[in-house]
């Protein structure tokens, strides 16, 4: 029932070089805005889910779903789908607060890069499924969980080159759960478009905590 | 506001190779809880916590801290609450559905782990904080981005050869937050222990759901 575990081991001095390129790597990251509608290889975008697939969760749950949305044709429903809740979220749902702590960021109702990037991921959480007796499979800190597979997918994202930005179409969700035809036990978590940045992309001029801002030793 | 952003940009064959690559890297992972007391170096941990601190956030309110624990009397500490709460959780609190499901995993209340890693990183979330004005500043999602951070973090452990089993310290959380000298406003999401895993560690037989499992395409 267990088995031996042994990872790779590196040296003090290769363990140094590796997490100062991986930090290097990763701070590159951006949320990005601006795609180009130009093709992705498939099995890359297959490897990405992969990696998704081999984040840790709550008692082994596994309480993810990754749709991946190819066709045109979806793609423009989900862009009509999400722009439609976006202007009354913008417009009045969600108040001049809302609007303000989000102007440094520049984002609108618009979104034309859910139909100009090659790809969208949708990652669905559940809460529960089935266990193979019929009885009922609680999915604990399921949130989590497939937060942290996000994680791990946006890592991949970054490695390959590729972009993304993570997004929480709001008051969306089940509409989006219809187009890709899930379950209603399935919870849309985050919507992820991915391809290349278009060659003019911009994004905004954020900068991030400095280490001793997040982090504290005791 | 706005500025130009072009990230590296691979062959196809490159991308193709690089995704599975990181797919091998990161299906290696496993929650190790069997741990060295062998000491890593603190720049290697430095750049854990900074891989945690490039993750995308709600609205970029970067709503984590990372608390480092170093000291062996509050990695004593922490082991004597959490095994404390442990006992009451396994004994009656969570009842036999919980212990039930999750006894293919083997854990106990017992975690002898928390002393032996010469690191814990306990990952704090906040659901808001102040503005430089002293206005409350909202963290949007702040579960989801931290969480999604934490995918990062363990990225970087898992690039650098290291281990960890992430946590969730159920009722612990209000005396973890003590012993860490954090406010209120910060609460304890995930506790992770990092080090090398023990030459004799076992993990639990597990496997992952294969991609035709996880993965819809529409
Ligand atoms: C949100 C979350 C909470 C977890 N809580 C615990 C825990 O309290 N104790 C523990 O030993 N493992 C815990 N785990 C680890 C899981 O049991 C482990 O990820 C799962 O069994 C899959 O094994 P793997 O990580 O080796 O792939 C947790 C994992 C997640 C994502
Ligand atoms: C949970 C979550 C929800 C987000 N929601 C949106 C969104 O709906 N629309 C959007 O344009 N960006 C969204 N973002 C992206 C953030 O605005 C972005 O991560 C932040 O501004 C930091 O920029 P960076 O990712 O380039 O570091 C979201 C990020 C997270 C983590």
């Amino acid at each position: 029932e267990h088995v031996p575990y042994q990872p790779i081991r590196y040296t003090e001095q290769e363990m140094v070089e590796r997490s100062r390129a991986h930090y290097t790597l990763m701070n590159n990251r951006r949320s990005v805005r601006d795609f180009s509608t130009e093709d992705v290889p498939r099995e890359v975008i297959d490897n990405i889910i992969r990696v998704g697939g081999t984040g840790p969760s709550g008692a082994h749950t596994e309480p993810w779903t990754y749709v991946v949305v190819r066709s045109a044709e979806k793609k423009r429903e989900i862009r009509e789908i999400i722009e439609a809740e976006e202007k009354v979220n913008y417009a009045r749902r969600m108040g001049e607060k809302w609007v303000d702590d989000l102007s440094h960021i520049g984002t609108t109702w618009s979104k034309p890069y859910l139909e100009e990037c090659p790809y969208i991921i949708i990652v669905f959480k559940s809460a529960h499924s089935k266990n193979p007796d019929g009885s009922k499979k609680i999915h604990y800190y399921h949130e989590i969980s497939s937060s942290i597979g996000v994680g791990f997918l946006l890592g991949a994202v970054q490695n390959a080159g590729l972009c993304s930005v993570t997004t929480t179409p709001m008051n969306a969700g089940p509409k989006l759960r219809a187009v890709c035809g899930r379950p209603e036990s399935e919870k849309v978590l985050v919507l992820l478009p991915v391809g290349y940045p278009r060659s003019d992309a911009t994004v905004p001029d954020l900068h991030r905590k400095p280490l001793n801002d997040i982090m504290v030793v005791v």
